[in-house]
């Protein structure tokens, strides 16, 4: 039945590219009149489908959108105007499938849903795997929500209480409820025999979970090994036995550390007594990896949540708090000056140079500060090395210190005058230091109390170096007889 | 053979809640003496290697480490102190696997492999997949890797010489080279006896891609797929045709974005005739993830790499230059003000409120430039949507103003005079709002430039937001009245 020359074309290819010579470019995605190089869409392509839309072309709008992955249609939704999304969803109605819905932005998903009835919502969600079920519904307020859950099937409707019952952006939440488990007795053999009758090409599955009888788990198989072993082979002897078991109440943060450590495709989630209750899969777990290492340059400038999606309303409430933290910090900035108010009406020249030793010191301290931070949510900043840590950003703050000083030290001297030149850059140098130890500090500050050190470090951070800058350099012109205080 | 109530126990479980209850904890990798609760390695247990190899105690070394997963061993490599690892590295020779060498950090791989003999480092390098054993010659200067390129099998010296000659961060650069790659005209069971013949465990693969007689990709097959199917069916009746192919040029970030918007676990590489040439993983994307989204907060704060392994020289002159760039721009204010120094002589009180209008406005920038350079990297923010999310960006920054302005107007009202209040209102009110724009236009300028917008952005952003700070407020002052230019 198989034709021997055959299975000599297939290998585990490492000289592939030695191979085949005639070849024609592959239809793939990339390069076709909806994509651009990078493979987003284009504007003229978005402008047709808003255009047809306007004009109620709906047939000619279903044309357009038809050839799209879901992925794209996503997109598609996201980068039209808000005005005319409503209607681009009722002229594509069943190319709305609950993958689109799982693909959405959370904000345009929630704008969506809002204008569509419980039942048609529950109809989605009947359709998507419980873990984007959830993320649906978690985003929902506390009555729409009620009333779709209420619509659906009771297994839907279970799993989905079940999910909610667990908190937001833990494992329990965010894991996959279907999971392929099997007993630890039976061979290779029976595997295969049992997922051609009874599996289905509805959820995908990347490795198998092997339990005990009280459903724990012991081992999980890569389907690999089990495509490569012969049938009579045992589970148990083919299965890798050191495994990583994620506890259902771990935070989203940890799990794909985990991944990312350990290089994870799929991991067992366990309840409190170690049973098997779900699987995180690594399609999931990237958009999380994703997410948290993108927060971090949002939550260090007081953006929040920072997607272009979010109300305007929210936007603001989320920024204008972190401005007005700022406002308070300048105020301390700004005391300092007003105690040296004599000495800048006798030399304005410091007025002039004052926001220099700021600004770079602030810059210096942001920039630990991003280092710090990033090291800490990698976890390679921890209890066991962090004095060598801040030794070494002293050292690289001294450095840099040194430089910027002989820098404006000189470009004072000149344009001021020596003594001028000098001040400035001795109050450089114990600006630059002491922001590279705040830089480095704070964060790790807030991360022993607990706190996530990307929310607040900004705010502290140049409180300290304005204020260090300012008193610093008024202070030292005054020492020095530059000016009275 | 099978025993048929072992197939009832095997279920894709909806209901794996519901199952056995008595449980003991399974012994999974958290909390044990080694790990704190967010699976870090302990600082006590990091002190006790150091200790014992401190004592010359190499046995003790040995029996702390092995228990170690290679990530676990890599992580500790990198947390002892630099003149420990040399010694720790020879105390363990056995347990310096090739998965713990690749899971070092970039830095501290090549510090430990420049003290090795070329021939020692080919040695582990043979063992590496190739994508990895790129990874650790394409760090070492051009000399070492020669010489240890020239250890190499003949084979391996092949695969590392192609990779190397793409681009760093490219497809081709970063692809693994083995592929399961099979002809068309196969049926399942067909490649299931293939598998069991000849298939290795050696080399883990996720999916199975099908190729034409001109090696061309035609399909993939998910191995789920091919598990849960009668043997007689046709490859070509469960593959999936709609596949993403990656050509061999496309950049990390890109590969990343793909694999985030179509849940890819793997892709097909191919070269520029289409010819399938390797494939990438989405284990290693989730490195590229990860690094992608990190490294903009980074970038924003000219702190460079900033990675903390980094040798302090680098880390030094990465984020020097972005101080003497920050140092130029601070000029140009110092400028704007010294321009304004009559006005100051007269009216100290400005002095003492400008550094707010300019630091108010610098984070209001920030919180902007953050978002916009988050929406690029996410492929959200596209020349479809551009005006639309600067006008949201500009109406965001307007009620950010208006709050804020009404805060500073009343207190400097009240602490100076009602005019000092209405001249710093309006002052932060017309920053605000520009930067604001300056947040948003400056990242999408760089990026319609072909630049990365987290590069350079910062440095423009802070100038503009600066020098407008104070440009506004002083001059407004003077436009008021309130002191002469």
């Amino acid at each position: 039945m198989v034709d021997p020359t055959s299975l000599d074309e297939i290998r585990m290819a490492t000289d592939v590219e030695e191979m085949a010579k005639d070849a024609v470019r592959p239809d793939d995605r990339i390069d076709d009149e909806r994509h651009d190089e990078e493979n987003r869409l284009k504007r003229s392509y978005v402008a047709r489908v808003r255009d047809a839309l306007r004009d109620g072309d709906t047939q000619g709008v279903y044309d357009l959108v038809e050839p799209l992955h879901p992925a794209d249609t996503a997109d598609l939704l996201e980068l039209i105007e808000e005005v005319d999304r409503a209607n681009l969803a009722a002229a594509i109605t069943d190319l709305m499938t609950p993958e689109v819905v799982a693909e959405l932005n959370d904000h345009v998903r929630e704008l969506m849903m809002e204008e569509l009835a419980p039942a048609d919502v529950a109809t989605i969600t009947e359709q998507m795997d419980t873990d984007d079920a959830v993320q649906l519904l978690e985003d929902l307020d506390e009555a729409d929500r009620q009333a779709i859950i209420d619509e659906l099937e009771p297994e839907t409707q279970a799993a989905v209480e079940s999910a909610l019952s667990y908190p937001e952006e833990t494992a329990g939440r965010l894991m996959n409820r279907h999971v392929m488990a099997v007993p630890e007795h039976l061979t290779v053999g029976d595997l295969i025999d049992y997922l051609r009758d009874e599996g289905d090409l509805e959820h995908d599955f990347y490795e198998v979970f092997v339990v005990d009888a009280s459903h724990h788990p012991v081992g999980t198989c890569a389907l690999n090994w089990i495509l490569t072993t012969p049938r009579a082979i045992k589970l148990t002897d083919v299965m890798k036995r050191d495994q990583t078991l994620i506890p259902v109440t771990t935070d989203q943060e940890e799990v794909a550390l985990m991944f990312q450590k350990y290089a994870l495709i799929s991991a067992a989630v366990v309840d409190e007594s170690g049973r098997l209750v779900g699987q995180m899969t690594v399609d999931d777990v990237v958009h999380i990896i994703s997410e948290e290492a993108g927060e971090d340059a949002l939550l260090l400038s007081g953006a929040g949540d920072g997607d272009i999606n979010e109300p305007i309303r929210e936007a603001y409430s989320s920024r204008v708090r972190w401005l007005v933290a700022n406002l308070g910090t300048a105020v301390v900035a700004s005391a300092i000056i007003a105690f040296f108010g004599a000495a800048i009406e006798e030399l304005v020249a410091l007025a002039v140079l004052m926001p220099i030793v700021a600004s770079i010191g602030g810059n210096a301290g942001t920039q630990t500060m991003a280092v710090a931070v990033r090291a800490i949510a990698t976890n390679q900043l921890t209890r066991a090395n962090t004095w060598r840590i801040v030794w070494r950003e002293l050292r690289v703050a001294l450095l840099n210190g040194a430089t910027i000083a002989v820098l404006i030290g000189i470009a004072a001297g000149v344009l001021f005058s020596p003594e001028m030149g000098a001040v400035i850059a001795l109050a450089m140098v114990v600006n630059i230091a002491i922001s590279g130890l705040a830089g480095v500090l704070v964060p790790v500050a807030f991360e022993r109390m607990g706190q996530d050190p990307a929310v607040a470090s900004s705010v502290f951070v140049t409180m300290i170096t304005d204020s260090m800058g300012f008193f610093a350099f008024l202070g030292l012109a005054v020492a020095a007889g530059l000016a009275p205080l």
